[in-house]
């Protein structure tokens, strides 16, 4: 049976939100793809017509929950003038930890990707310059460029490294966990504030 | 057939350090209990012998990884009096990003350990609270406590998050990975040496 032109991007949209947020919630080597066409609703046929490998659908269905996060970033952005500090409040929240299938595909899958493969590895870096970039238009009174990128991408970084690790505690000790959030605050915003 | 003791301390030991390598290498959910058995030369039954789950050889498997590499740690320490930057020289280095298998099981499977039960969870808060108060150690000078663990809490958090990246892009940019690690090392040292 053919498919029209709309109904393949309809169905092309479910199998990229449903793996998406699959591979967020229970990691990419822990879902096949037969269980995302599943949840799409859709045929393992219908899958393969959108995506010739799992290798595929797992960098398009990255770029895909990043770029969505990235909407209502943008959005809480342009509502008024975000300062770093302001951004640090949001990517280090409770909420932010606690909202594992909807929240940030780099910290949800940060230590799987280095086991996938190149394309994967683009997507990824795509997504963490988008955010570095993000951070660095709040810290243009930084210069040289040098030292703002630098601070920028530690803060990116320290944000997954903190998400990750708190999320690993949170079962044994959430005491540790709500520590580990606030210690990555408190430390990039005081690096920060030692900037002009 | 009964196994002597020694022979089952023995295949206990060839399991875990199989278990530890291949759950750091290819992932947690990207490997069986059957290959684990298979890679150690021994049956699936006599797996089950010792580690009655895949959650507890995943969990002693976590413990047992961190503590080899902590041996060597402490040999490291104990040939002169090391400084804290000296530790983020070492656990932010190019070698430490490209040993996987048998480098750090907390960045190696940080993202996938949100994903597992309590008992794992719980030796992520092991080995994290024991590297932790081993950076600490080389900040006795920095008063009160206080400040002093949390440095050392997003140090150790900023190195996962740095390795578990810059494994991550090194496949697409191998420039980034290096100037993730870079950024994250001085920052953290600037960090500390803004204190006394």
């Amino acid at each position: 049976m053919r498919v029209s032109k709309e109904k393949a991007a309809e169905n092309r949209i479910a199998l990229l939100r449903a793996a998406s947020q699959l591979f967020r919630q229970r990691g990419i080597d822990g879902v096949g793809v037969a269980e995302v066409a599943k949840a799409a609703g859709l045929t393992h046929g219908a899958l393969y017509a959108h995506f010739p490998s799992k290798e595929a659908l797992v960098a398009e269905a990255f770029a895909f929950g990043f770029d969505s996060n990235m909407v209502g970033v943008r959005e809480w952005a342009e509502a008024s003038h975000r300062s770093f500090d302001e951004y640090l409040d949001v990517l280090l929240s409770t909420e932010a930890r606690d909202n594992l299938e909807t929240g940030c595909p780099m910290t949800a899958s940060a230590s799987e990707i280095a086991r996938q493969g190149d394309d994967v590895s683009t997507r990824f870096v795509n997504a963490f310059e988008e955010l570095v970039s993000t951070l660095e238009a709040t810290l243009m009174e930084i210069k040289p460029r040098a030292k703002r990128r630098r601070l920028a991408v530690a803060a990116v970084t320290a944000e997954i490294g903190a998400i990750a690790v708190s999320r690993a505690v949170a079962k044994a000790n959430p005491t540790l966990a709500e520590e580990v959030l606030e210690s990555t605050r408190k430390t990039v915003a005081k690096s920060r504030a030692a900037l002009p």
